[in-house]
């Protein structure tokens, strides 16, 4: 990894979330009494009250790690000197023009917060992974830090054209240096068998025995599966933190899948 | 690496090629006499008369390395138990359907060898790059072990959506575990240096200053850059071997590029 001068801050941010909690990488965390309304959420750019991790017990910090809910919101610390961990900026227009608004967190329907629809996107902090319909459903796109100006930036998926991105969510787990998955020939675990923990552009290429994939299970971090080799086609997100990393048919790598074919896998990175 | 126990064989032939001179890492090369016909050329299957390099003085391989000519051929040694380093099987229609045939070396013009496009592609071995026209023209896409039913596959780039592919030729000097690039902030390799011997989803994520890159300059191995994040938009192949590694000016990086922006860069596989 390359640190430049002038990002030398973000570097000694990522050194820092070493030595925290694996949730807590980001300084602080945000949470709220009782569950925020998606029009409060939207009204506060997602950040509600105030909750510091450095002096949360163990037991408080595990439970942390389990719950996924809106209630939690890495902090906007936008006065602190600090780069916030997670954030984008959606646009309801192409080359990033109309409306806009910035997430430091999930947001489940962008209908709710008064988008039709999102045409460009601006990561500039973490990885997401972007969804076809509300609700994390459909068609998975992941996001690294840049700028997508239109649908064709960001999917990169031309067999199955709906330019159409309704929801997103942070991928928390991701850990480039860390990342390390096991796939299977067959589904349930069965079958030939390979541990991965770096990319793979082509996985025939590297021995692989065929274009497909029967199931797999992630031990650490995230990773993004591709249907074509050279990361190219249908995209499908795997993480060690989602069904306990375990993937064990096609039909659970995403409510979009049709076919088992992989051939090209690559970690995820913040 | 991982190596399948069934591809252990494969793993063999890349440890005998490291041994090898680097551009005889196939084990023989053909050469012809005189200059080949492409209809001659299309009859052998892209192979005529046998030239072992092991026996060629070193001045004589110094020369196969600096010149590229449709002479070259990579053996295919269906009956030596070797899998041959360079084959490609196009098709004229999709899904491996149609009219079809296998090369082992560069192509420069398909309509020669009487198809009207390439609809899919099957990469048996080594890493190619595509054109979208003839005579190694217009748009590139990178081409790494595995299977392409279709345009889209092979494509990854929805903006500039023509389907065609009408020449393509190896990598020769992809090297994985040996590529090395700088990348500049401005063009005439000024402003801004970071050297890269990584495959990065996010240049910005690693610190680079923007989404530009003004010059490169390939020290070893081959690369392929993306306009955005995640390998995706339009892709760029830089090799050593090209231009002496030196690509100084955006106008350079192909004749379809109309723009500096790059976002992701990776190393190119065999």
């Amino acid at each position: 990894m390359f640190v430049h001068p002038e990002r030398r801050d973000a570097h000694v941010d990522k050194h820092r979330r070493r030595q925290c909690p694996r949730r807590a990488h980001c300084g602080h965390w945000y949470k709220t009494e009782a569950p925020v309304s998606r029009k409060a959420l939207r009204e506060t750019g997602g950040v509600a009250l105030e909750l510091d991790t450095n002096r949360l017990s163990d037991k408080y910090r595990k439970m942390q790690r389990t719950i996924r809910s809106p209630m939690m919101q890495p902090l906007v610390s936008a006065g602190m000197g600090m780069a916030p961990f997670f954030k984008v900026t959606v646009f309801e227009q192409e080359h990033f023009q109309g409306r806009c608004q910035e997430f430091t967190a999930e947001c489940c329907n962008i209908q709710d917060c008064g988008f039709d629809n999102i045409r460009s996107v601006r990561v500039e902090s973490g990885a997401w992974v972007g969804f076809e319909h509300h609700d994390f459903q459909g068609q998975q796109f992941v996001l690294e830090r840049g700028e997508y100006p239109h649908w064709d930036a960001y999917s990169g998926n031309l067999s199955y054209h709906v330019e159409r991105m309704m929801s997103f969510r942070p991928i928390y787990c991701a850990s480039h240096q860390s990342s390390r998955m096991m796939i299977f020939e067959k589904e349930n675990f069965l079958g030939r068998s390979v541990e991965l923990c770096e990319d793979y552009p082509s996985l025939q290429a590297m021995g692989w025995c065929n274009n497909e994939v029967g199931s797999m299970h992630v031990q650490c971090g995230a990773f993004v599966c591709y249907q074509y080799p050279g990361y190219r086609g249908q995209q499908y997100i795997m993480e060690c933190e989602r069904h306990s990393g375990d993937y064990q048919h096609w039909r659970n790598w995403g409510s979009h899948c049709q076919t088992p074919q992989i051939q090209s896998i690559r970690r995820i990175q913040h």
